[in-house]
């Protein structure tokens, strides 16, 4: 059976060229292109797990991975993907990768083996040097979360400017000791602390830094920051949450206290996920336009799986502030 | 190029015999086997996207069809799988289908190219016929809802013992006028109203058909449902919704009414989703074992593939009453 390296050597490159040809990775110039093509059929070489002829060399399958299908954040992203590969004769899988690199190690043998055209990362745990390594040859897409200097398209919000939203409604409320829960080290949670920080500034309330409670998340996150931010002499009037779900947590601990939402405590979550209209109270909240995101992403899926795009935008769509029940002017 | 056909034909058998014997079906007689086997190694028969060599032929996938991910009752379901899958070096791949069958037939592809070794559905659109045909030459596990004449392994619960038992805990406490929201021509709807009938009969409570608000769907469901409800002269004091979701957008319109949930309306919800808890009122509700028959059905899955699982079991696991703050003895 003819190999990946019959056809190197034949052609006089390394495999990894053979490869990138085989990936329509326009960083192979055309004469090589040309080249390996031409021994691929004169050695009549299967590449491995594809059963396509060479003209082409598609599966029309995008692998998309999800932290978890359990954070509701992913469902309308997935839905706005799907309906923009349908449309091109593209389809979805999903995997959950809990943003483990030995997780997503095993899912790229499917990019690896051309069992799918192309990878949307939404949670990577890679760092941005294997990644941008990875989207040299295959064709790769970020979706929400990023690193500066990652050589791959990335589709996200403006995550500073949406935290200095948030904590901008609650100011305009007349809050002055306003908590921030879930801050972390991902890129987008330290934005947005970055923006909790900037609203404050900006109208002369000093920081508070045991209102900034970092490092726990989703519900069970609330419940903790919610418990820490009691605990404190001088507790908060307002909570900007980093997440729905965080918010969710933080408003059922504040309850089972026999603090009132938003009477006594404003909340204001980040995401706009579907549960934060059914909660009660409805949530207010930022809102990630996350349909479009998922919409955005597929596009420069397909354009880069078309070789239609050679450069690595940052395209940062804009959020919303939605305001429901869970904030209110502060009562004094 | 070798073709399935020319296999088939050197054979004496047909394509889809040939197939079978790629499948590891074992409604191959061993001597036929062992003859397609051989003319598949005298050609150098390549199938079609599948780049291993004979004696291993597996892709260690499987891929799990579910309705859509937004729905939260899968969640658990998937994080069973996966626990049995990586177990048994198995990787879990998702796509949403919407039960539709032209989505499912797009991803059918996957298991008849090879490309993973087996699927699961939890929610399938096609009838008991073609999934019976399907599960004859591939391996296919059905995960929840299935039809009465489908022939394949079957995981799920005895959803007319499950909604006797949250009727029952209605009637248990105190109530009489309990209505139901959701029932459906799905079997486990139709099934859980099964459940209600018996439970109100067994006590001598008259069936009352306006209290029986069928093919309302998720939260928007519920929301539905009561409003009609509230229409009826002789409101309900108790609700049975036959999901989660239709209990919360129930409770939340409610809520718009003026009715206070426990005290005015009792309800109980079905699934024990991770919103059930998050909720408040938190969700008296049916929990389904949703991890333990994710766990199951991978299981069967894994036999199915090995070849190990010759019979067509429908295991029925133990469900749940939980008892939160949704439901209270009735005030008279």
């Amino acid at each position: 059976m003819v190999t990946i390296q019959d056809v190197a050597k034949e052609a006089g490159v390394s495999a990894a060229t053979v490869s990138r040809v085989l990936n329509n990775n326009h960083s192979v110039s055309i004469k090589t292109r040309e080249k390996v093509k031409k021994v691929i059929k004169d050695l009549n070489y299967q590449p491995n797990l594809l059963g396509r002829n060479l003209r082409r060399m598609e599966t029309r399958m995008v692998l998309v991975f999800l932290y978890n299908i359990s954070n509701p954040f992913y469902s309308k992203i997935v839905e706005g993907m799907e309906t923009i590969a349908h449309k091109n004769g593209y389809n979805v899988l999903m995997c959950n990768t809990n943003a483990k690199i030995e997780t997503e190690q095993i899912y790229l043998n499917f990019i690896k083996n051309k069992l799918v055209d192309g990878i949307i990362f939404t949670s990577p745990a890679m760092r941005h040097k294997a990644l941008s390594e990875l989207a040299k040859d295959y064709p790769i897409v970020l979706c929400n979360e990023y690193e500066r200097n990652t050589q791959a398209p990335v589709v996200t919000i403006d995550n500073e400017e949406a935290g200095y939203d948030a904590v901008n409604h609650l100011i305009r409320l007349g809050h002055k000791k306003i908590a921030l829960i879930g801050s972390c080290q991902v890129r987008s949670g330290y934005e947005r602390e970055l923006g909790y920080r900037k609203a404050l500034k900006e109208v002369g309330i000093e920081i508070n830094e045991s209102y900034i409670i970092r490092d726990v998340g989703s519900y069970k996150g609330g419940i903790i920051g919610v418990k820490k931010l009691l605990a404190l002499k001088e507790k908060p009037t307002a909570l900007f949450c980093i997440s729905d779900l965080i918010a969710i947590g933080a408003i059922k601990q504040l309850k089972k206290n026999k603090l009132r939402v938003p009477e006594d405590i404003a909340v204001i979550g980040f995401d706009n996920n579907r549960i934060a209209n059914m909660y009660d109270p409805s949530l207010t909240t930022i809102a990630q336009p996350r349909y479009d995101i998922g919409k955005k992403a597929m596009e420069l899926m397909i354009k880069r799986i078309k070789g239609n795009l050679t450069s690595n935008p940052i395209i940062k769509l804009q959020h919303e502030l939605i305001i429901r029940d869970s904030t209110l002017p502060i009562m004094q």
